[in-house]
């Protein structure tokens, strides 16, 4: 079809194979990362910050990522200042997942980049595909949220809790339900 | 605009500073002695129930909490006798979340008493609120469920899996769904 | 009422005391392999598999299990070949819990076999019951899943992200929602 390894095609948002040799090694890397990351006493604030920064792609001056925390690749995850997530975070970074400044996250939230083809022949080769997901500027994400791939959240906006993100959701608004819908400006 | 501290605001449910330096010790005390909770071995019984009393505000004589389990304070936890969670709960204790007697919580649980203000200017100063959460006698919480600040769950209640709780629910009931209504009278 | 023992009552869907101290002890001793399986680094693959083959009742030659994963007793799982659990996904399988060949299951999904009386004296006394969980060929199961006791979900099935599974799902279908329903056709 065209010449990208996987890697490629997994970041440019076509189908790829999941169990590429490289792509199984970049995330046997990112997984021991996370679990040395997991495994730090808490109040190690430094070691923490300074893991972190080894497994994002691009980070700020100031974060906070409570434990446990867990991801794919790291290296596609760009977080902003003022960046805070709390326990339980799980982020599927086989696309770009990029958020603004002064976000926060609440506790079980998962941001899922990846997902699976409907069609059975191609899902068991363990072909899968990746769409980026982007949160703006002082974004707000309650409890036990689920953002799905390819979805953009606006910036100021506050996702309630227990949402599960399917579509985008523009700036300024209070979004909330399974599926994620806006309920009012704010 | 009075001489409450932050963590007597904290307590006293107005909006605090959750970035006060002694807010952030107490986090990092709890952090670590959740951390240690989740890292001794599961059949240690007597290490673990230890841990939690030294945790936790209030216990019973008889309790049990499944590793992992998160929670932000501790001392603002009291639990009854025969307090029973599954794997993976987490619970924000800003304010005093109170469990009465024979509670059992199924896996993936959080009790959020903190939230953050719509106004994004004031969110971004790291000010928050905490309203208290109470959970009576003979509840029983399925999985998955999420409890947001202030809630009141009423003696003899079933909440169904799944369900985001934003209201009070009253006793002897069976309540379900996002966000969670009465079903039936049990 | 009749001559079974807990564990006996526990496997064939009668009401049965949780507390029983030989089903505490099996439920200790899966735990116990649980925690060392989250605490082995994720890159060694061989350690890991071993671990599950001896916690679980059957295996296929392929699986991988993401950590961190927790179950009651380990021996009632059965998964088929090509088996893949994501993050922080939790099987309480006092009751069986099988699956099919190529079934993929996302972060933070839960498989529940086990429900308390609604009666509260009965409650109180850790009377319990578990009914067996049984998912199909090729199944995908989207993140943040509940499967509640009892379900059966057919061959070819997706299952989308948040879903609570409290009645059988049939094969080749599209199903969504709290509580989950079939959307269409695949």
């Amino acid at each position: 079809m065209n010449n990208l390894n996987e890697k490629e095609k997994m970041l440019s948002g076509e189908i790829y194979d999941a169990s590429d040799k490289h792509l199984i090694k970049e995330r046997n890397i990112a997984k021991d990362l996370c679990f040395e990351y997991n495994h730090l006493q808490p109040s190690k604030l430094k070691e923490r910050k300074a893991l972190i920064k080894k497994l994002f792609g691009k980070t700020g001056k100031m974060f906070h990522i409570e434990q446990p925390f867990y991801c794919d690749y790291g290296y596609n995850i760009e977080i902003g200042e003022n960046f805070y997530t709390n326990v339980n975070v799980v982020i599927l970074d086989c696309a770009k997942v990029t958020f603004g400044d002064n976000v926060m996250i609440a506790p079980n939230c998962g941001f899922y980049t990846a997902g699976h083809p409907f069609d059975v022949e191609q899902r068991n080769k363990a072909l899968e595909y990746a769409y980026p997901i982007t949160v703006g500027n002082n974004v707000w994400i309650g409890a036990g949220c689920s953002i799905l791939p390819g979805v953009t959240i606006g910036d100021n906006t506050v996702i309630g809790a227990g949402s599960v993100v399917t579509k985008d959701i523009p700036a300024n608004v209070l979004a909330v339900g399974n599926p994620c819908k806006v309920i009012r400006e704010l």
